[in-house]
């Protein structure tokens, strides 16, 4: 049986699940990667070494990697003291490569090699760009940490500056794609700016592979408030054209009230589906998608993390049937 | 043919240039490691992170690893900018793995798989331990990195606070051995220090193999100022007992006068054989053992380093046919 060629598109960490979860699968993986991260020990990183963001790329590597557990646990280790301290080893490590051999490209395939990943990581542009987002007031917030923090309720444009070219091997795997599957993860800061990305959407609607988007399980407090999964799809077709999707996966399970009001405290709600519209070709998917286990934050962690998070198996085994 | 068991005593850099030699040769080796280091980016992980000193530990895992080039030049990379200038990547991901292992034994092994490395690098003890000199002034300098940049030309008395007991696997590497070699390397800061962890010396005497002494090529400025080989080992036998050692390697070729004014102006001289008692058994092992190559420092590279290196493997292959 010949294998799915998979293209993902999205950040790290919902990233990380979907692709935990197709590795099992007979399938050809290619995680295409947003390079618009700037926060925390990746945006240091870039400030101090000059280098490109590895936050996400790592998450990807890590999820695709066959190494010893050792090595993963090390790849995500983040320390907690000294000169270190909110640093991920992971990162360091990208980094370095990207130091020692010029070129991060290279850098993202050597860990590949090391880290003997099955598929590919392809990071979707080499650009040293930066996500501008633009409010409703006409204020202008140059980065994605900035952004993040100031929790725009009114953001209306987004951009990269400088302009980024995509990385030519993104666009080859998009074009070749079987499936194309848009990632959870925060829609404006992660997501899209992968959209952003001069030659992204053209593939991606060049392309005859099936478009798939993975939903949120909740919402991004100021971003995405009140969103439901169509909002969601509706946000993503502005730069994709309408009815660019094809599916949607999505969850119709509710989280223990605990949880939600542990999100509710902090502004984030559960996702629903919302009103779709009656003539719609949008192939609905919806099961329950929420992981049994309860994530619990890492100790250092400055990153604040979701709590509530996806069954990678499920997702993997929805996409895979799809 | 049975292999030849070889077991090296030393610090970093000299390991590295015996152990680069000898891994080709059918041996079986093991390196054992001087955890007195407290200076450079060993130091200040010591010190941030409460870790066992990494530097020395780390050069002899690239000199016995058989992983890919990038790897190692990776293991081997110094930053140079930001908050992490000064460090060394392969002592970062050492640390980072004792610290996720809880072990710096463990640690070692670990890193010991992941490089792929043949052998075995085995550090002399796990205590958390400093070297202390003493001159004969009666002050007393506590830190193996101290001592160094004090250039104490009236060094009395070594000894490590607290007393540091032998890792098991040294004491039974040492007692299987066919052939013991010291290393060269800075004698009082980085060979010594193996000597003084208690168990050792027992343990080199009561060995039947063949004890061989790989001398430096060059003085120390302070610490060995006008020693000759033969009072190298007139040190050594102070702790190891007289006449313990069987064999001597050293050199015999004198570099370019360029280079020996270079050290000179640094105050330090070329390592001459000096007397040897009429009635020694010690056999003596001369050749031209200064490696052809130049060596250059390192970009970014806060430690001084020797210019003038030993030719690996001549010197492996001295150490192979004895």
């Amino acid at each position: 049986m010949k294998k799915q060629k998979i293209v993902t598109i999205g950040g790290g960490t919902g990233s990380f699940t979907v692709l935990s979860g197709l590795k099992y699968y007979p399938v050809e993986l290619s995680a295409i990667v947003s390079m618009a991260d700037d926060g925390g020990s990746t945006g240091v990183l870039r400030d101090e070494l000059g280098v490109l963001p590895p936050g996400d790329v790592r998450q990807c590597l890590v999820a695709l990697s066959e190494s010893r557990r050792a090595m993963l646990e090390l790849f995500n280790y983040r320390y907690s003291h000294g000169g270190l301290a909110g640093h991920n080893f992971g990162n360091i490590f990208l980094s370095t490569l990207e130091k020692l051999t010029g070129d991060f490209g290279k850098a993202v395939k050597e860990a590949g090699k090391i880290l003997r990943i099955q598929g590919q990581v392809i990071p979707v542009t080499f650009a040293d760009t930066k996500l501008i987002g633009e409010l409703k007031s006409g204020k202008v917030i140059a980065g994605q940490y900035r952004i993040e923090k100031a929790h725009p309720s009114d953001l209306k444009k987004l951009w990269l500056a400088p302009r980024a070219k995509a990385n030519p091997e993104a666009l080859k795997a998009i074009r070749r794609a079987d499936k194309i599957v848009i990632n959870p993860g925060n829609l404006f800061l992660s997501i899209i700016p992968n959209l952003l990305v001069s030659g992204v959407t053209d593939a991606i609607r060049e392309s005859r592979g099936q478009k798939i988007y993975v939903s949120n399980l909740m919402s991004s407090l100021g971003l995405t408030d009140n969103f439901t999964v169509m909002d969601h799809i509706n946000e993503l077709e502005k730069y994709l054209g309408r009815k660019t999707i094809d599916a949607v996966v999505y969850n119709t399970q509710r989280p223990t009230p605990e949880l939600l009001r542990k999100y509710s405290r902090e502004g984030e709600h559960l996702v629903e589906l919302g009103n779709v519209p009656k003539n719609s070709r949008l192939k609905l998917v919806g099961d329950k998608l929420v992981a049994r286990k309860v994530f619990k934050r890492p100790k250092g962690d400055k990153i604040s993390r979701t709590l509530i998070r996806h069954d990678s198996d499920k997702i993997a085994k929805l996409i895979f049937a799809l």
